[in-house]
């Protein structure tokens, strides 16, 4: 339709600019380059089988016919999921403004403080509100944060016991995700009614708070239950609606060590179950042992407050097997969303607005019992279960010819969960469904020995930004200390940044697809479960494989969504024993923990000194643990960035030592059309959406990591309990709060796959690969490449190996990404997946010249190095070492070995565009040593 | 619903607030304040009539219900309206980015150079397109855009004739325009087929290229005009379409003088009408003739390239009743938007969409003939005309069946226009509604000595940014060089830069109001419709008259619209004679220059000393010119800013001397709720919705600019000859090229009223009062308040007289203006309406603290000020002179005589988050010698 075709707009490099590229890398033809570097042996012999690319309008078409299936009723089902207004400021310049969702995870911090000050916000929030010292940075979601309060609880428990006491009136999703968790950790869960005791010996407990039902018990209860847990060793874990919390007791004012739960209802649109930002806190002495990421407090060079990621060493992936958890991400643009809702409300906001909701659902609960009708607790906060013996199949379809959804519990029991949206004549409504016409008055319901006494969100952050003027300007103020992809190119190995384009992007806002609540009647989801078909179909196309699900709301997830169908087939066959994980010394350390997380021992398989895996070791290693050999867990291409030759000989060992194949789908953009994963040998798979698939790394979150399987694996894909359809009746349970997971970000792979085609696919992995080696041909006369395959060519990425240079100058790797900063770029990934080298992956949709901007920014930074060595500085007085350098630090004094000129404008630096670092080199030690993870002070940031 | 009301967040200072601002005041109350300020003889007695306030999910639900009444048809009805395609990354980061939309008028060029850069391009793009030397940078649309260049050909044309000729191919509503105009101005408009010859005398004349037959006659015959025009000593204007102007020659290349017309079909959404970007363009010669805004090149102060707007001084508000012209503003955002569309595509993607639009027209005539229908054109662009004998209707209907509006042009003719979206279906189901069933092929129809071989859009910024990623980046850049509201406030007096809510601008990206073309059957647009009564409604309670036309579409237009209402008038009563309008000589200059073009005779009002008109020679005046007084044109409150006492007196000596009152409604912002103009005298008042009404400002437009007027003048409103309920049937004519104007921007409007409600309205005045007399309160002591008002108060807006200042130091205004930019400011209005004095309107949006971090930057400056008197520095020394300073500044060798620091962190400027401007003071003067108006080399930026 338009005179552009989006495959021509999604990749940077055009028909000349390729030409140039292919030159540099003394190819003729990009078939030619793509023939020499991937193994003729793996590669498809016929086109993807996808529909022909539609064009963006086309596509926007197609996406309001399916979204014209969806029906966002009013929606009072509650379980978790409740309806919300959405601030048009935060909307508009946050969830909708590239300076947000295009950025990655804040590994760089000194180029990410504004969404480590918005993080920095949601943890505050999320500790005052649960009364709990510290706050991570956000989950995946509910369920999910259980399941890791769960594991958290056992690692900090001094008791024996292998149990886990779940109350009965934990949200039935997040039970069911607890035991597929549980299962393979030989975890024993218990559902019990706590109003019955606790069993004797247990490691944690954890109570809904509110419950599932809506009941508020007694102050008496909850002490009860901690002190229950005291008493035995155990750890005491509350799951809490925050919004509750403004007007209830903090957990951790009743003995919780640790809180979890959603942030959904605090302005992040349903989407039908995702993605939102789980939230866990722990009380003081727990805060180390917090999965995920935390954001802290420490200070930059020149002694400047400045936010990072603080106790990064804690991470999974340093620990490897010897992991607690595989989360990697968080939820970052969620719970910006979430944190931004609670600035822009504050505290007294946040409270009238619970005080509403609370009010109506008292009042509501009093016109049913005036009406004749039974409410079966006395105390609640916004949810209210009415007895109506045999008639709840008449309220429900009464409701649903008014456009409401209630909360379907069984014959005789009905749910009605009131939320931000609830009105007066809503209710009313719900009252005729009732049969019942009394009229309703505000009232309250609360225990009176559990009212709130506290305060919360005192920092003036959160009463500050009470104009929308006001409130847009510190979203602008943030946005702009930060770097994403709207400003230039975030060359990360391994992390895929390239294009998230409008037309992908626009559909999530749609109220057909945000105002979907997760447990909705599935006929009111019938867009979502054709476009999850539609996608699933073309995924497992692309991959070769014959199902996928796409419930994991990761890439971790899916990791060990892929593991426990593996688990699950092996036991399926009577060999449970199978329990050994291959692993490649290569492997990214998220593999390892998913593995354990899987209930696997984990088994390390030596690479060559080419960076392949090491096929003699791997022979021998599966003929010691042939009787329990389960699985190998190996990335294509390598983390090494190379397209090994030998992946059909691995698969063919390990297949014949009766192991299965987990090909990690991370470096998938050096595959598609090229060649699939399922053809070459592999089982099963998982997909990271948010690297070749175009959904934004939104600042650290949200991902979508599908699984994909060979049909003898499908049995044992995720499922989920209050969705039939959405996994395989035989399968491993729920991985997922919701049955499909971040089903509202599905949109943009969607119309990623419909408007790229077959050929646009293949052609965005062609420039891809080229890309990578026109960056590797452009700089391996000034940096060492580490690792190349046939003809001395690499996939997507390359390593360039600092070793030798910082042996020899002292500069790191770290003074080289730093200093790339005042050059205008974010760092490509830092010693991954070898220590002291830097791996670039430029991605297809970056154009020459700004591929070229990059590589002259690494040559005259090897120049810089050359000047060290030359000894015109050391490494410590060098523009290296001083790197970044703030607009401020020209300001003042200056007493650097070079001049100003050269810190912050070295050569193809802009003077009219440059991008500030507001902050100069951050010290992460020190924040460690000293955490502070609440915002601090405003006026500590003046120096 | 949600926990505050919408007033909360549109006004920025909350109770706690607005007592510390009144304490200062000295008030302890709002009302004893308001109750002091206003005079109480026109304090309304009632509140406002007006429903009462939504909340804004309220107001968007109302505002989706009206949408849905408009019926976004396929337009193929033409007439220089097609559908086009927004590229999502320019809608998402132009006209839905706050960055953009917020900015004012580029009159501080400094902090404007982004959007400066893109009206460059936009200038660049017209003039490459049209072959003549200088675009400016945007009209208000195509057919005022024609009466500017017949007034400019006026001008220009050494011929004695008062004749200007249109083609009758010109459009329907560009004829209308123009008889509107060229009456009250004594020009006869002959309208003829211009194929019968040119009469032996006139001025100018207009041909319409392709014609609204869709006609594209021989060169020979377009050069056949420009030698007549050029014989006759008259000149030659050609309306031209610019996408034909892609593949047939230009005006310039066949003697055309002047080209103007429509961007609109450059990627700007139909919006029933507008707001749309008009363009002009002229030879060589006549560049200091153009009306409008133009955007030159310059240098700043360390020499480096800079833009700003050239020849300031050819601006009518200078020449006041020397005028040419009224045009005060120009379409910014459209403009930005056309340029934007055009650098997406470059001029080979330009091409390539005319080829295929032109290619779809040709086979469509091809296959209408095979099928036995006449085609009554052989040559055209994109418009075919058939004729159908008796049958116009009935394939009228047959197309609408098939969703698909074609144009109306008599009982046997029917026009079909194909654009952008045409696909070759669309035309298959219009061959069906002939009643045809012949097949379609690509075919070509232009005559073949037109076709263009000249190249154009050859600057490389047009062939840069094909990928969406270096296009979005492009944008991110542009927009970081500016500084709009989004960063802070910006205090210009008369200009009332208050919140635009992103609930009030997320409906105008709606489909159903984007999607309806200006000329589809009215019922299509009964969302419209409804909505134009209901805001006309209010606009008529708010302001206390009885009618409203929303046409007009900027204030200059509502000014001009309302004195043809008093012309008409005074004709309708048999008083032709009446033509003097009074002017006080504070007045705005746009207030001369609109009676100039309504034909009147200005005769000027003095003003006292206390700033307010002088009644007694008012009553002088009146006594003279009694017999031929036709009005006066006040602005209320007085352009001083200040509420004056004698304006009932006003009102009463020009009624009894026979004339009418214009009270203009520019500072609308110190009286709703408090006064209504239609009740204290007025009897006529334009209302700038871009001003009190929330319409952003756009960086330099759109606006809109209601006429409102008492009942005898209702017969004398516009009206439209292509929709009968645009107005009355004994109206002036159109004022606008669309009936409604600026149609899709009226929402904006609608919902903040709708969400403010009467209460919040008036404290929106209430508190804007308030605030300008904090600011008033607070800087006093340091730069005197030239006039008050009664109790010493001010109205919404107050002028600090630095005139002292300067004759005492030599510092300026000027460095005042660009001092406040280090301190993070955009500059108060500066000499207006008093040379050397600024004018500050902090408006309620703005709240304390953002006043505070102003005044404190103001007292700051004052101290710097005082430093020159004292000595430190020359006033050319000084900091001030030396604003605004780059970071760049701060890289090199520094000789000023005073430090680094102080240039660029003065008190109160965060080193965190400062705004940095990208160059520093430019020099306007050697701008306007060496005219350059096209985009420069890039290499030329970088110093």
């Amino acid at each position: 339709m338009t005179s552009t075709s989006f495959d021509t707009r999604h990749i940077g490099p055009g028909e000349a600019e390729r030409a140039k590229m292919l030159a540099e890398c003394g190819y003729g033809s990009l078939d030619a380059l793509v023939e020499a570097a991937v193994p003729s042996a793996i590669r498809v012999t016929r086109d993807l089988d996808l529909p022909s690319a539609a064009s963006e309008e086309e596509a926007t078409a197609e996406l309001r016919a399916l979204a014209a299936r969806n029906r966002p009723m009013t929606q009072m089902i509650g379980l978790g999921y409740y309806d919300t207004v959405t601030p048009g400021v935060v909307r508009r310049n946050v969830l909708e403004n590239p300076a947000w969702y295009t950025a990655y995870t804040p590994y760089q911090p000194e180029i990410s403080q504004g969404r480590l000050e918005a993080l920095l916000n949601f943890q505050t929030m999320v500790s005052d509100l649960t009364g709990l010292a510290t706050a991570n940075a956000s989950l995946l979601d509910e369920s999910t944060a259980v399941a890791e309060a769960v594991t958290l609880m056992r690692r900090a428990s001094k008791a024996k016991s292998n149990v886990v006491v779940l109350d009965a009136e934990c949200l039935p999703q997040t039970i069911a995700v607890v035991h597929t968790r549980a299962e393979a950790l030989g975890i024993e869960v218990q559902v019990r009614d706590l109003l019955t005791g606790l069993p004797e010996e247990f490691f944690g407990v954890v109570t809904q708070y509110p419950g599932a039902s809506g009941v508020l018990r007694g102050r008496g209860f909850y002490e009860a239950v901690s002190e229950a847990a005291k008493a035995a060793g155990a750890l005491y874990t509350v799951a809490a609606d925050l919004l509750a919390l403004t007007l209830v007791a903090a957990p951790g004012e009743f003995g919780a060590d640790v809180a979890v739960g959603s942030t959904q209802r605090f302005g992040v649109p349903l989407g039908y179950g995702g993605p939102h930002a789980g939230y866990i806190a722990v009380r003081s002495g727990l805060e180390r042992s917090l999965p995920g990421r935390l954001v802290g407090v420490s200070v930059d060079a020149d002694g400047n407050p400045a936010y990072r990621l603080a106790l990064q060493t804690r991470e999974q992936h340093i620990r490897r097997e010897k992991a607690t958890s595989n989360i990697c991400t968080a939820q970052v643009l969620p719970a910006v969303l979430a944190a931004m809702y609670t600035v822009y409300h504050g505290p007294d906001g946040l409270k009238s607005i619970a005080e509403r909701v609370h009010e109506l659902a008292a009042g509501f609960a009093n016109a049913l019992r005036a009406g004749g009708v039974e409410v079966v607790h006395e105390t609640f906060f916004d949810t209210v279960v009415a007895r109506v013996p045999g008639r709840a199949a008449d309220v429900h379809a009464a409701a649903r010819e008014a456009g409401i959804n209630l909360g379907h519990i069984d014959a005789d029991h009905v749910r009605v969960a009131c939320d931000e949206v609830t009105r007066p004549e809503t209710l009313a409504k719900v009252l005729r469904a009732f049969g019942v016409d009394s009229a309703q008055e505000a009232a309250k319901a609360l225990p009176s020995g559990l009212v709130r006494r506290s305060g919360f969100m005192t920092h003036e952050v959160f009463s500050t930004h009470r104009s929308e003027t006001s409130m847009l300007r510190y979203l602008r103020r943030l946005a702009d200390q930060d770097f994403a992809l709207d400003r230039g190119m975030i060359p990360l190995g391994s992390c895929t940044m390239k294009l998230n384009a409008t037309t992908e992007m626009e559909p999530i806002s749609w109220r057909e697809f945000a105002g979907i609540h997760p447990f909705a009647p599935a006929g009111d989801a019938a867009g979502y479960h054709e476009l999850v078909r539609q996608l699933s179909g073309w995924l497992a196309e692309v991959t070769g494989y014959d199902e996928v699900s796409l419930q994991p709301n990761a890439g971790s997830q899916g990791e060990l969504a892929g593991l426990l169908a593996i688990r699950g087939y092996h036991r399926a066959n009577g060999q449970p024993e199978r329990d050994v994980c291959l692993i490649p010394s290569s492997a990214h350390g998220t593999n390892a923990a998913s593995a354990v997380l899987a209930g696997m021992r984990v088994v390390v398989v030596k690479c060559t000194a080419e960076g392949n895996v090491d096929l003699d070791d791997l022979q021998a290693k599966v003929d010691t643990h042939r009787d329990t050999l389960a699985a190998i867990m190996v990335t294509y291409p390598s983390t090494h960035g190379v397209y090994e030759h030998g992946i059909e000989r691995l698969a063919k060992i390990v297949h014949d030592g009766g192991g299965q194949v987990y090909v990690d789908g991370a470096n998938l953009n050096a595959l598609l059309g090229l060649a699939k994963p399922g053809e070459f040998g592999g089982d099963v798979s998982h997909l990271n959406l948010h690297k070749t698939f175009c959904i934004p790394h939104g600042g650290g979150g949200p991902g979508v990591g599908p699984v994909a399987v060979r049909a003898h694996l499908a049995p044992h894909l995720p499922n989920h309990p209050l969705l039939a359809e959405a996994g395989p009746e035989t399968g491993v349970g729920p991985i997922s709060g919701a049955p499909y997971g971040s089903a509202s970000i599905l949109p943009i792979s969607w119309a990623y796959v419909r408007m790229m085609g077959a050929k646009g696919l293949t052609a965005a992995t062609e420039v891809a690969v080229l890309a990578a080696n026109y960056v590797a041909a452009r700089l391996s006369p000034h940096y060492p490449v580490l690792y190349t395959g046939q003809d001395g060519l690499v996939a997507h990425e390359c390593i360039l190996d600092l070793r030798g240079i910082t042996k020899e100058t002292g500069v790191t790797v770290d003074d080289v990404a730093k200093r790339l900063i005042d050059y205008g770029f974010h760092a490509p990934t830092m010693s991954f997946p070898v220590a002291g080298t830097l791996m670039v992956e430029p991605t297809e949709s970056e154009d020459l010249a700004e591929i070229d901007r990059f590589c002259a920014a690494m040559i005259a930074i090897r120049h810089e190095i050359d000047e060290v060595a030359a000894g015109r500085w050391t490494a410590e007085t060098s523009p290296l070492r001083g790197a970044p350098h703030t607009a401020a630090a020209l300001a003042g004094a200056w007493t650097a070995d070079y001049d100003r000129e050269l810190a912050v404008y070295p050569s193809g630096v802009s003077r009219r565009t440059k991008y500030w670092p507001p902050v100069r080199r951050i010290d992460g030690a020190r924040g460690d040593r000293n955490l502070v993870c609440s915002c601090p002070p405003l006026n500590s940031y003046e120096g």
